[in-house]
Formats: structure tokens, C-alpha cells, sequence
């Protein structure tokens, strides 16, 4: 099959792979209907850091597909069947996976690497199926609008809500996020979606932040106009309750923390891979919390999925940029020019 | 009336300072039955710090006293009530009051410094009065056991209390408290209070580790043993969900965030002033908050005493060694060579 390999920074190709196959009883394979290229895929692309970073790697770990084969141990998924996977395989039975916390799995793992395959490709041996995979209505395969909804619940949208649900967003509550990147924008859509009443989106590009007013943001704050942190106090009277932390890096983690209200909680779901520290002594006086880390995202789908096929909920237009598997190296470039927000691909 | 008061690094004196006095109609003035020296009070004494630390600032945040003189304004409280202070002020009536954060109260502030009388010495000037003091039995004023099983309400137990309420302990649950202190010791009293039923102390101090004990420790770890975290990890079965940071040092500070369990939370309410980072990377893979602060103990103190005056509840123990007021200075020298836990003072 052709999957997306790494091959060096700046190097992503499209290669002949050996076909995915059945490995453990409990593993399904899907052919691939839709991909997607996230900001963290940039890590490795940009050279910044190694994981992902070696070259045969690869790529992609946001799909939905149909499965095709099912191990002898797999009782929920037959062929034919469509399914949405999280970000991470999990094995559905460990003291994690029962607590909501799939990530900390230990038998769990993501996909791409030099062990899995990725989900820019043209199919996935997933491992876990019964507990990693949901099952979406038939009918969605088919629908392309419904599938650029669900796309994003694969990783961003289960991140945004993750962020959201750290930072303790209330019905009536006030709340900032950090970051107009794609997992900003979702998280301004999940605040929405759980009730609060002022929503302040700070971000850097004005297109994005016209996406978060969409989303939801009762207010935009563009950092390129200065006073960032002294422009958020005044409209939320004094700092939020809920800060959400979605970029990962230094200057972004200083405004979270310095916006927050006495009492609230900054929560963060960038790899905090540009944060040395975080200023203590405020949380320390403020009685603040820091709450977050790598989304749960499989605990939050069915009740993801379950808006976005009713109606209530569309994060598509965080995916700006649709390409073909073959021009997957394109959309790495466009998200690194930051052209595209997120590159959804139709395999 | 004599009152402590810094010199310089390393000397405190019992001065002769003007008699406090009524300045707003919500003050009132209290004669002081006991008072206590705090290791936050180390800190300047040390020269660690500069707060507090200026020539003729008073000394003392935690005191139980007799109400003298009261202001105008003043409804709850008469001449002869005793009464019992949390470390700091607060006016009862704002945001944070309200929502049990008198902390973070913009018009509070804390006994002692250049403004406010201090708790070590003869008499208090009590701001915001009904809000910030709490009765307590007329008859407990002339127990001295029951005296000292309050008196550590005033700050160690509250903030001991804070710190297993911010790691959310639970009944049934598994907590790890970092810090032989008498804010660890009273954490772990904390813990066991909230039902956990697996409490690890962990500390220096072979004495200190044996009060533990008496406070509900179920394990302790000496930290001159070695193999600190290896050792709560296997007490743990991989980890806590309750992590209690006591100390306030980078030391204890990565003990805490290597000992928590996914999912987890390690709560902190020393004063971080030796903690220049925390392991965000391991915090965002595992998903651990951190969450604590100055503790709120005007909001716990209600509930504290009672559990004191029902018999529940006994902090005394932290209490190791008695001066008279006159003999503070010598408190601080036993305090700062560690030859007492925490010192008592009769006035």
C-alpha cells in the first residue's frame, strides 16, 4: 500500500509500504478514508524534536476508515463496519483505560512510529480494536461534509475539550484560551459547547481568531497589538476562573498563567515542549492550579461523535486545506507556512 | 507591651512597643494567650528571604488570645471572648471571602511586618474582626492541652489540611505526603482525618517520621535510606493519586512529581521558594495537576476546631517545645538548629 513516510526534516514522502495485516486477535484492519496532518506532527518535520524524527518512520495518527479484516478476538467490529479512531490505542482494560485515562494505558501506543502504522496512508492494523476504535453510522463513510466533522474529534476537538474540561469551564463561567492554532480553536468551541458565558480567544492571525469568533469567542485578542495580558484582565474583570493553555510554549504558558483568576485553574494540552518553567510563586500566592496534559481523547468520543451526528457540534473549519495522499507532503508544507491551519486529507 | 521583634539575620528581640489600639470600627484588640514560631518565619530570620525581614518589623502570624476593646462596628464579638486567628486577615465580604479564599482577599493582609501587631507578643489589633477571628469556648482559654491542640489551627494543621484538600485525598485512598516539617506531620494528619486509607510519610528525621506514625502514616521512607522514589513507587503499587509537596524545595519538589500516579495530583503549601522548576513533561504525559498555594485557613477553621473541641482531632504533638515570651529568641535558635519541631509561646 502507499503510507506517508518520514524521511528526514523537511523530507515527508509517500512510499510503498508492505500491506497492514492481522499481527493479535484482537486487532482490525481499516482502510483509511480520511487523514489528517496535525500540529505535532510538525515537531519532527521542523527537526525540533526526535520523536517521530527517524527516517522509515511513519506518519499520521488522526483517521476514520472501514474496516476489512477482523482478528479472531474481536467481537464488537465486523468488515464494512466505519470507524473513528483517537489519536491512541489503548487496550479498553487496564486501571487507566477504566479510569477515562486511555493515554496512561501501559499495553496502549500511537500510531505511526516504526511499529504502526501511521494514518496517512491507505490502511491501519489497529491493535485493541474493540476498545481503541468507534464505530460511526454507516452512512457517514459516505458523507463527506459529516466526515471533515468528525475528523477533528481524532485528536484536536478531544484536545480542545480536554483543555477545557482541566480548566473547569462552567456553565456561566469565563474563560481564555491561549493559542489559535487548530487545538485553540477547538478549545474555544468546547468552552462554548459546555456553557460559558464570555469566551476570550488570544491568539496571533486574524483569520484564526475569525474562526474562534465563529467558534464561540465573545472577544479576540490579537498579541501582535501588544498589552496582551493587561487587554484580557480588563475583559474578564480581573483575570478568568478558566485559563486554557493550547500552544506548549514559554510566552504562552507566562500570559495563561498571568491572566488567571485567584482560585482558577490553568489547564495545558501542548507538548510543553517551549516551556522551562512556569511562574510558581504566583500560583503559589494565587492559590492556582495547573491541570492537563496529553488528551484522553477515546474517553471523549462517543459523546463527541454523538453531537457532531446530531447537528450541535462542527469543528470542520479548523481543516482549511484538503489534499490527496499523494500531495501529503504539500500540506506539510502549507501547515509549516502556516497557510493551512490543518491539512485534512482525502486518502 | 512587649512584642518580638527582627533585628537583623539571626537576632529577634522581646521589645518595648507602643500598646495596640482601636484604628477602624471593625478592629478589635486582643490580649494574646499563645503564641507560636512558624518555619515561614525562619526565612528572614535565616536572611533567605527579605520578607518581614526589615529592622523593627513585629514578628508572630499565629496566635490565640482574649478580646479586650472593641470597635464600633464590631457585632459578634464582646470583651472576654476568646478567640483564635488564621495566619492572616481578610474582610469577610469580598469575592474571595466568599468563595472560601480569604487569602487572596484584596483588603486582608498577615499579622506581623512593618503595619499590623504580631502574634508574638502581649496584644493584637485585630483588622476585620467578626470576619476574621473565631470563638472559641470561654473555658478553653484556661486549658493549656486544649490550647495547644488549637494552636497549631492557626497555620501548620490549616495548611497541612489545604494541602490534602488541593491533592484531593480521598476515603479509601493512597496518599504520599513529602516533608517531616510540622505542615507535613499535620498533612499526614490531615490525610488520615479525610479517611485515606494508605498514608507514606516521607522524611529526614527519624523522630519526626515516629509523630508521623502517630498521625496515621501507615509507611514511612527516611530519605537518608537512598532509593526515595523507588521505594514510595513499590509502598505506592506504581504511584499515588495524592501527592502532598510540604516542603517548598526542588528536592521535594521532583520526589512529588516522581511519586504520583497517572491521573494523579501533587497538591503544594510550602512556599516554593527553593523550586525553580517542575517536570512538565512528565506532568503532560501522565496527565498530573498541580494544584495548592497559601492555605485559606480562615475557611478551614470552623470545621478544624470543632473536630479539636470534639476530641477528634489532635495537632498538639507538633507543639515539641514551651517558651515564655520573653525566651522567643531562644524558640528561634531551636527551631533553626532543628532541635524543635515547632515552638509554643506561654505569654
Amino acid at each position: 500500500m502507499r503510507a506517508t513516510v518520514f524521511q528526514a526534516p523537511g523530507d515527508v514522502r509517500v512510499a510503498d509500504v508492505p500491506d497492514p495485516a492481522i499481527r493479535e486477535p484482537t486487532d482490525v484492519v481499516a482502510r483509511v478514508l480520511r487523514g489528517a496532518i496535525c500540529g505535532s506532527d510538525l515537531w519532527a518535520y521542523r527537526g525540533d524534536i526526535d520523536t517521530a524524527g527517524r527516517a522509515g518512520n511513519r506518519l499520521g495518527h488522526e483517521w476514520i476508515g472501514i474496516v476489512e479484516e477482523v482478528g479472531a478476538r474481536v467481537e464488537t467490529l465486523s468488515p464494512g463496519d466505519a470507524v473513528i479512531a483517537p489519536f491512541a490505542f489503548s487496550d479498553g482494560t487496564c486501571e487507566f483505560c477504566l479510569a477515562g485515562l486511555p493515554t496512561s494505558c501501559p499495553s496502549g501506543g500511537a500510531w505511526g512510529g516504526p511499529d504502526n502504522d501511521g494514518g496517512q496512508g491507505e490502511a491501519v492494523r489497529a491493535p485493541f480494536a474493540d476498545a481503541s476504535l468507534v464505530k460511526i453510522p454507516a452512512e457517514a463513510a459516505t458523507d463527506d461534509d459529516l466526515l471533515a466533522k468528525l475528523l477533528p474529534l481524532t485528536d484536536v476537538m478531544g484536545t480542545g475539550h480536554h483543555a477545557a474540561v482541566c480548566a473547569r469551564v462552567q456553565p456561566g463561567g469565563t474563560a481564555v484560551v491561549v493559542g489559535d492554532g487548530a487545538v485553540g480553536l477547538c478549545a474555544v468551541l468546547a468552552c462554548n459547547r459546555l456553557g460559558a458565558d464570555r469566551i476570550v480567544s488570544v491568539g496571533r492571525h486574524k483569520d484564526r481568531l475569525q474562526i474562534a469568533e465563529r467558534f464561540g469567542a465573545t472577544h479576540v485578542v490579537n498579541e501582535h497589538d501588544g498589552e496582551t495580558v493587561e487587554r484580557v484582565r480588563e475583559l474578564t474583570h480581573g483575570g478568568a476562573e478558566s485559563v486554557l493553555e493550547c500552544v506548549g510554549m514559554q510566552s504562552s504558558m507566562d500570559v495563561a498563567v498571568d491572566v488567571v483568576r485567584p482560585g482558577g485553574t490553568v489547564s495545558f494540552v501542548g507538548i510543553p515542549i517551549g516551556v522551562e518553567k512556569v511562574d510558581l510563586q504566583r500560583m503559589f500566592g494565587e492559590n492556582i492550579a495547573l491541570r492537563g496534559g496529553v488528551a484522553p481523547v477515546r474517553a471523549y468520543l462517543p459523546d463527541l461523535a454523538a453531537d457532531v451526528l446530531a447537528g450541535w457540534l462542527d469543528p470542520s473549519p479548523v481543516l482549511d486545506m484538503t489534499v490527496d495522499l499523494d500531495d501529503v507532503p504539500d500540506g506539510y508544507r502549507a501547515m509549516t507556512d502556516r497557510i493551512a491551519v490543518k491539512v485534512k486529507i482525502d486518502v
